[in-house]
């Protein structure tokens, strides 16, 4: 059962990684754009790092041992150092360097709900903390202790919890424990011709927990929905006690108290289970291509195809960068077809005038008939547009490279880039205004710093009433000062976001790196509300404490007490 | 500017009165049926009502009065009275018998927000209790006063709010105040080209707050969701502050508090504002009629429907008894066509062998292409479960009558008929069981009390995952015993509802009448949550006391003092 993580300073088990010799394009071209000179280096190595004594209670551990057997338990080192942070790319710099600040100082393993249930209840008696723990891809915080050794904290590793409980193949339904890992729900449901459909860029890492505490969204959330639209009903194991929501299709019932545990982050409880829709695996899967002038015409493209009623079942539209950057990470090509490529992007670029084309991605899953009919609305809104066809296989490109970035993110730690991603979503009247004001924001903060910077964006995600941007920025790490030019470029990209109208996040969730961000974001009152749902649920703060509406500590300027002036740079 | 409310004692305000010479097949059919006599009776004249005095708060007004104009708050009997209840059989039983035991004791007619916000302020200084009241057709009781004189009762009138305060035709969302009403919403936005779309079969007289603060369903929710599905922002004056939710197509941070407001019915604060989706006007709609030979059938071609890929804008399935009921509402026809509708009933009773057909009517709304492709298909899947045409005119007919049930049962209750309805949702697994069980109930306790009954259901609201189910039941008045009669099939058919996997409501909520069912149906660390958040936005229980989540007071058998055992039956 799955007991296992990602390497302790990055991305994946060392198997899927960048690869630079087999995909040589990339290396040169960011080096030039950001100015990189060259220069790599490594993580520390292992041995190097020590963490601090773990703050055991002692009777909550004797206890704990009565319910769960030897093997459930561990303070062995290398398991806690795995269990300390996230993903981000401060979580990787902080590893890569040997700074392991906190850890919990228990993990456990629970096997099934009932132990769940044991751990809370102990917990709640020693007033020991808890953090759940999925597959450790947040990249906000929400999986770090943050008690700063006061109280003990125990991470609950959910990997142990895996199973698919029951399949209703009438309703179209399917329970799982929270555990349980994107890979294993699809090969679980595949294996019955069903299919989630949830598939973030972290699936090979995340959980179906996590997904719901941090309301995700998945690539083809333009088909299913994001995670919060998918869950019909979940237990979650509280202080308080196990709530259980009952698996109704809608009902009218007062607040939608799922609608309350999506998105909780682990403050209110530990998801144990989860009721989610599936489907029968679509027959059929096409994915395609399309080249645009420029990032303005595809968005006009995605509007028309999200309303004209065959909308595609994904849709990704990278901005004039981030296609810039597409075209530079791909796999060693022969000669012929290299000259045959460069050939296609002349024609692009001289005879249509596509001087910086923007790519758009798009799938359609289903029968063929239904797919035949959906592609061809959508090639012509496409062509209307002044989309040129870049065929199936920009779209096959796409698929196979699909969970590569943060691998790319490691690569590009290891030539010395700092690297990182801000998201939102807005409505579609607000949606170029917001890009254009973040995108500004993004460059005129990198030029700041006196660095060449790459800023890009994608759009992954649309609806009805707007869509999702995601943005990516990279310049090179200031040696010695790389928090500080993280918190500065970080924080100047959240505040754009929200002056600008976008959402605080739109499926990265709060933790704690957004908290400075989130009392504006739902208000007094709607901060009134949480706590009063906490305190209800957790009076004594055992859950997941630190994160998401408790914003008494960090502010933008200051995390973990290194302040943004110490980059001497205008905090403007 | 709206502070129309309906007659007192019934639905509407008289014009859209059921009216027996037009329509003549219905009442002989219905005294048949269930064994009424001929003998009729009226509601009490409105001069033998006498309201207890107002209980009123002579600080509060005279601080209301320095907010609001004179003509904005009315202790008028007239108005109080109006505002005393709401529209389920009981409420017009009682006012029919001109049983009026709790009236606000003022009614106010706020403008704007700020107006909501002083009026909520004012009443948290001076400890007096709210009640938001749209256009009052909400039938668990959501508007009554509960505070038997303890306190002073404001009922809010919140139909003075009613304008169009900004629409965004580019992200297809539309600001409104809360107090709108269903056909003024429709003609504001028609008359720019858009439409809402929620069309509940109180549409006429309910209001967009209303809709918002009990979860509503509208007849054409397979296409636009139930109103939690609309609703992309929300402005709420609680006690402790204004809530305000950002209008964003998706986010990640934390709890949906749009999603606790929704469904508050009132218990939270008062519902002012709400941004909601909106879409073009559909330049085609058609309707059709479809003749299965048992619900089971239909049940399985909406099945199909739904999963098709094709689902129409509206489906609703008549079980046999209510195509029954629908067969006897019609208008008088000429002899002529009487005989040819009475040959068709034949053909399809003796040659098709559909002794007890079932009508299946469904929508189809938006472009011509499209409409004909979901047409085709639909028809095929319905033609497969033995499904036979009943043409644009079973439609048409539907569509004429949509909003007529209710002045049905004021009808019916001139005629001295018990006619009550409850309605829920569940899985696609468990709908049959459901219905069988739900409808076996309802007939054995009519049966109890030695009368011969009407027992009908339909779906009207279907998902991937499962679909509603609408019962509606009537039998012979038991004088003397109206309200003990009405108490012990209630209860039984709630215990039905719950006891068999049906959510405890679909979309009329829970006010007080469903309330002995709530704390089993959210679970005891459910009801926690729900008043933590509950205490933390109304410390004093100001809003809407007595309602929702406040389970202290009644129980399944005992409702205002009124036991089910006077009945002399067995509750089992």
């Amino acid at each position: 059962m799955g007991r296992e993580t990602m390497r302790w300073w990055g991305w994946g088990d060392g198997i899927g990684e960048f690869d630079p010799i087999a995909r040589p394009y990339f290396l040169p071209w960011v080096q030039k754009k950001i100015g990189l000179d060259g220069k790599t280096i490594k993580p520390v190595d292992r041995s190097t790092i020590h963490l601090p004594e773990p703050n055991i209670d002692v009777k909550f551990l004797d206890n704990l041992k009565k319910v769960l057997r030897a093997d459930q338990i561990s303070c062995d080192e290398d398991v806690r150092l795995c269990h300390s942070y996230g993903k981000s790319y401060r979580d990787l710099l902080r590893m890569r360097m040997g700074i392991v600040s906190s850890s919990p100082d228990l993990v456990v393993y629970p096997e099934n709900h009932a132990h769940v249930e044991a751990i809370v209840r102990l917990a709640k008696e020693h007033n020991v903390c808890l953090i759940p723990f999925g597959g450790g891809t947040n990249i906000v915080g929400c999986v770090e202790p943050r008690e700063n050794g006061k109280r003990s904290v125990v991470t609950i590793h959910m990997g142990t919890m895996d199973r698919l409980l029951n399949i209703d193949t009438k309703s179209l339904t399917a329970t799982f424990e929270a555990g349980i890992l994107g890979p294993a729900i699809e090969s679980k449901l595949n294996a019955l011709g069903y299919s989630l459909g949830h598939i973030p860029d972290s699936f090979e890492y995340s959980s179906l927990g996590g997904w719901i505490a941090t309301r995700s969204a998945g690539q083809q959330s333009d088909a299913y929905g994001k995670i919060e639209h998918m869950v019909i009903a979940l237990k979650m194991a509280s202080p308080a006690g196990t709530l259980i929501t009952k698996p109704t299709p809608a009902c009218s019932i007062g607040p939608d108290l799922n609608q309350v545990v999506i998105g909780s982050e682990g403050t209110l409880g530990v998801i144990t289970e989860a009721t989610v829709k599936i489907h029968a695996v679509p027959s059929h899967k096409e994915y395609y291509g399309f080249i645009f002038p420029n990032f303005a015409s595809g968005v006009e493209a995605i509007y028309e195809m999200v309303h004209s009623g065959y909308k595609p079942t994904m849709i990704r539209l990278l901005d004039e960068s981030e296609t810039e950057m597409a075209m530079y990470t791909g796999h060693r090509v022969s000669t012929t077809k290299h000259l045959m490529q460069k050939f296609q992007k002349l024609v692009v670029s001289k005879l249509m005038g596509y001087h910086t084309p923007c790519l758009l991605l798009m799938g359609f899953e289903g029968d063929l008939p239904k797919i035949k009919t959906s592609r061809t609305h959508c090639f012509k809104l496409c062509k209307k547009n002044k989309g040129i066809s870049a065929g199936a296989s920009a779209g096959r490109k796409w698929r196979k490279a699909r969970f590569d970035v943060p691998y790319l993110r490691d690569f590009s730690m290891d030539n010395m880039a700092m690297v990182d991603v801000a998201e939102t979503a807005t409505t579609w009247s607000n949606l170029l205004n917001l890009y254009y004001n973040v995108q500004a924001t993004l460059s005129k903060s990198i030029a700041k710093m006196g660095l060449p910077g790459f800023v890009a964006c994608h759009i992954s995600h649309s609806y009805e009433n707007g869509a999702s941007l995601y943005f990516i920025y990279a310049c090179k790490m200031i040696v010695g000062k790389e928090f500080e030019q993280y918190n500065y470029i970080k924080g100047l990209a959240t505040d754009a976001i929200v002056k600008y109208g976008g959402s605080l996040s739109h499926h990265h969730a709060v933790g704690y790196e957004h908290q400075p961000w989130f009392a504006e974001e739902v208000g007094e009152t709607g901060l009134i509300a949480l706590h009063g749902i906490k305190k209800a649920l957790d009076p004594q703060n055992i859950s997941n404490p630190g994160k998401l509406m408790q914003t008494e500590h960090p502010t933008p300027s200051i995390i973990d007490g290194i302040s943004i002036n110490s980059l001497n740079i205008d905090w403007t």
